[in-house]
């Protein structure tokens, strides 16, 4: 099967950028595994009506919460707490170019394929980090949440697949990562995540 | 210490009114579990820098997960799907009484209180759902779920406790108290656990 790409390729100079600021990357990115959670229960609130939804999806919030937790222990064991979340132009311009959703059943595939893209754009930037020097302190907290990152990505995939033919999928995905890859290339750079391009 | 208590009491009739639409019933309940777990990852997301918060309130967002997903067997079993969420009057007459919070500090005590109260409620109607011979078969679900509201609740209030003087506390109860019993006596009835007394 082919494989799922996204449009871009994070150059290696952005991993050392965001390595400037651990605390602020890790706060951003323990909030991001509170989001990813609450995106998955919202996915369960309005489409828990599907058969085996459930058993697929509480496994992915658990190991979310399982992950928020062991970000905020690295941040305290640095003597830094939680800052508070900031709004992620990444995010909202991902769900601006994916669009209202017109009929029940678009609003899952757009919500499944806008999570996949989600973690597997954090999957690629936790392999670039996992290269990086400058971030080898964190390599032990970093590696098994990157290998999850793309698990759900798939997992994400794999029920877009069960909620329409493969065609539609690809053909959806294949845009909406275009569109994704253009919105975090425009996001400014910050050490978080999903942030832009860092400057020079 | 004084004990915290409800300002009204459930009559019989209301478990006896409940019974008649049980699939109704627990698809109501397994969205407030839903709801309860994102409610205590709102606390986190906004007040997730306070000492030790996260390690009190993540295994009570584990456990209404564990809720969830048990209610939504038991409907299954019975044949039935999780219906869609319904708004609830009475979650949005509560928090209206509780009044816009000023200050940060203001909010996180409001959110405590409000969510203790929730749990009480919950514990409250689960408790007259038990002494209900028309619920029999609900009793293996429920009871533990009964244990787990009272007990949520009493960590809310212990959180409240730690943030602010009794004195305060107290006094904020008892008038959030009054407001969610008159809220309660508004809604209207419906088979679900925060709804209004039953016509006649």
């Amino acid at each position: 099967m082919k494989a799922w790409q996204l449009a871009s390729c994070t150059p290696h100079a952005w991993a050392r950028a965001v390595a400037a600021d651990l605390p602020a990357l890790l706060s951003d990115h323990a909030h991001c595994e509170l989001k990813a959670a609450a995106s998955a229960m919202t996915l369960l609130r309005c489409h828990g009506s599907r058969p085996g939804l459930a058993a697929r999806l509480l496994p992915l919030v658990r190991e979310e919460l399982d992950h928020f937790q062991r970000v905020l222990r690295e941040l305290q064991r640095r003597g830094a707490a939680l800052a508070p979340d900031r709004p992620s132009p990444y995010t909202r311009g991902l769900l601006a170019a994916a669009g209202a959703p017109r009929r029940r059943d678009d609003g899952y595939l757009r919500a499944l394929l806008v999570a996949a893209l989600i973690e597997l754009r954090s999957h690629e930037r936790f392999a670039r980090m996992l290269e990086c020097e400058a971030l080898d302190g964190l390599h032990d907290l970093v590696s098994p949440l990157a290998e999850a990152e793309e698990r759900h990505g798939h997992l994400f995939l794999d029920l877009a697949l069960e909620a329409a033919p493969e065609g539609d999928v690809r053909a959806a995905f294949g845009s909406l990562a275009a569109a994704e890859a253009r919105v975090l290339a425009a996001a400014p750079f910050c050490p978080r995540v999903h942030s832009g391009p860092p400057a020079g």
